[in-house]
């Protein structure tokens, strides 16, 4: 492994941008290196108050980012509907590649950019900071034990915040021509992701939107939800909502065992995150209670999951350049996994809640 | 309010009846005065190995017990399909009735029960238990608080247990001559009448039965869940199985507010019973974290959930007698409305999970 930490360019100053800036201080691996935004004024303040250092390059578009010879991989928290352009030119110009999510308005847009990551040999990953906590490590391995928690049956997963008119009139993620996804493609993309992590990557066989979305004046999605169906009686559901309290639950039952965790997509505390778990529960006698009593298994981590993602990346990128190693294909994979059931939801509710073959 | 204790008969030694005698001798009001079954024998070890007192009639018939002049009111935890005979033939006789759940096959069904009671003047009410636990009137209050919780907008209930191969072979509750409903009437009952709780007893418009129930060989149903929906765009979407680990959680979500459970049909202790609840919560500066974080709140009880129902029964049987009074409605049109639910449930599966129309 390299010994050089990789050198982050960040596109634009999107609010999210300020939490993964620090994270990529936190990182050992990674520093921050070059900022770019269309106003060179809002990308001086940016750096400034984002604990950029005194040599860092601040640009005045985001071409000069990906020109810049010396960044080694670029953030990309732009509104989706720039994803492809930006993307596409950063990976051409062999920039490694962490993509703010959603990644893509559809899987074919999608296509295009996990194609230029790998005809130009660089590091693809989505910016989706769950999957890097230790603990999504530690469930996942109660949910692929066979007599803990056998088969898995039903998932739900539910991820919703009420941010307010503020942001309901003014945010990307209203606005059709630039986060035309909306709610499914923001806050669903975190609960699709749970879903076929907890289905160990399974593809689902249908996708059937539930009736009720909501949309806003332009038809953008503001909250829906849907069911996922595999072949072995296998189902989940999720719903998620710009419109509802902040709620981020998933909740898994298989043949033995039950685990859920209340703040999936960003926990509660920074350095320490819990999730519940049973296994064998059965009603005590004469139904009068129920045994054992689900228990809660506290998972620390010295690094907040976005610097654990930020540092996973930059491992990534730094394997690649030192061993003339090919990229790790695996957050490709699950990022258009997850992208095609996206699509599926997104068809179901445009053919009136009809259920959808998922796509590969 | 009598003085004079309500005196049940029971009809049949179902092993739930062991729970509900326990209850009855709970329950300050009630006494165990009478146990039926079609053999003398099993109502006699019945009734000395469940604290019923040495006065206490043993019958060798349920007609027995229904023609007791001395029985005020009869606990039936018949199978299913067994309902209507003896539930009607219960009110003719001018018992009041407590009637296990699924209370009938379909609503039709319950209809004539209904009516039997309200010609015979008798009280009715549904043995479901959860109802009575002073936590459920604790969290009512929460999810009608327009401040703390804001309007219903997603409700998510799980129950399951896996009781294992005896029971998917033998047990009545997978018999379509017994207990046709399978896992929607035994355990969705519980969900669809949570949901029907959280939306304060409004009917959802339509049902859509979520893909891939399970279904033995003798087409009983073993899992299968739906979505329910309202005209404001709010959702609902259960999930229930006699093949995954116990397991019932409700979640609601509120635009304010966030409310769940684990253990909504049998809490996990006798004596105190906890739900989870949140308002306004936000993400933190710089979504680090959320807050509020959910918290806990602890509900005591003197008497379990199940001999406060016999008691709430008993009191309502005792106004009756006491004042001439007509019998309490409130649990009839609940449990017709769950009724149509489940009725619509069992439609959407069979029309291969096509939208249905709740009927009324």
């Amino acid at each position: 492994m390299s010994e050089k930490p990789v050198r982050f360019g960040i596109l634009g100053c999107a609010n999210i941008a300020r939490k993964v800036s620090r994270a990529i201080n936190l990182a050992p691996n990674a520093s921050l290196y070059a900022i770019g935004s269309r106003s060179i004024d809002k990308a001086s303040k940016f750096a400034s108050e984002n604990g950029f250092p005194a040599s860092a390059k601040v640009y005045g578009s985001y071409e000069a980012v990906v020109d810049d010879p010396d960044v080694d991989a670029v953030y990309v928290p732009l509104p989706t509907s720039l994803h492809v352009k930006w993307a596409v030119l950063a990976a051409e110009k062999k920039k490694h590649l962490l993509l703010e999510k959603p990644v893509a308005l559809n899987v074919s847009e999608l296509d295009v950019i996990l194609k230029a990551c790998e005809s130009n040999g660089v590091q693809y990953m989505d910016a989706t900071m769950w999957m890097h906590h230790p603990r999504t490590a530690q469930m996942r391995e109660f949910l692929s034990d066979p007599q803990r928690f056998g088969q898995l049956k039903s998932v739900h997963s539910i991820f919703c915040y009420n941010p307010g008119p503020e942001f309901l009139t003014n945010d990307i993620r209203v606005k059709p021509d630039l986060d035309a996804l909306g709610s499914l493609g923001d806050a669903g993309w975190y609960c699709i992701r749970a879903i076929l992590w907890a289905a160990d990557y399974h593809l689902p066989e249908r996708v059937t939107a539930l009736p009720n979305p909501e949309f806003n004046n332009s038809g953008v999605i503001l909250s829906c939800g849907a069911s996922l169906s595999w072949a072995n009686g296998k189902i989940a559901t999720f719903y998620c909502s710009f419109l509802t309290n902040l709620t981020m639950d998933i909740t898994c039952a298989g043949t033995n065992g039950y685990l859920r965790l209340h703040d999936f997509v960003i926990p509660f505390q920074e350095n320490v995150a819990s999730f519940y778990e049973a296994s064998s529960s059965r009603f005590a006698t004469l139904s009068l209670g129920c045994e054992p009593i689900p228990s809660e298994h506290k998972v620390a981590t010295d690094l907040p999951q976005e610097a654990l993602m930020v540092r996973e990346f930059a491992r990534l990128v730094a394997s690649i350049g030192g061993n003339g190693l090919e990229p790790e294909k695996k957050w490709a994979v699950i990022s258009r996994k997850t992208q095609l059931v996206v699509d599926a939801v997104k068809a179901s509710i445009e053919r009136g809640f009809e259920s959808v073959v998922v796509g590969n």
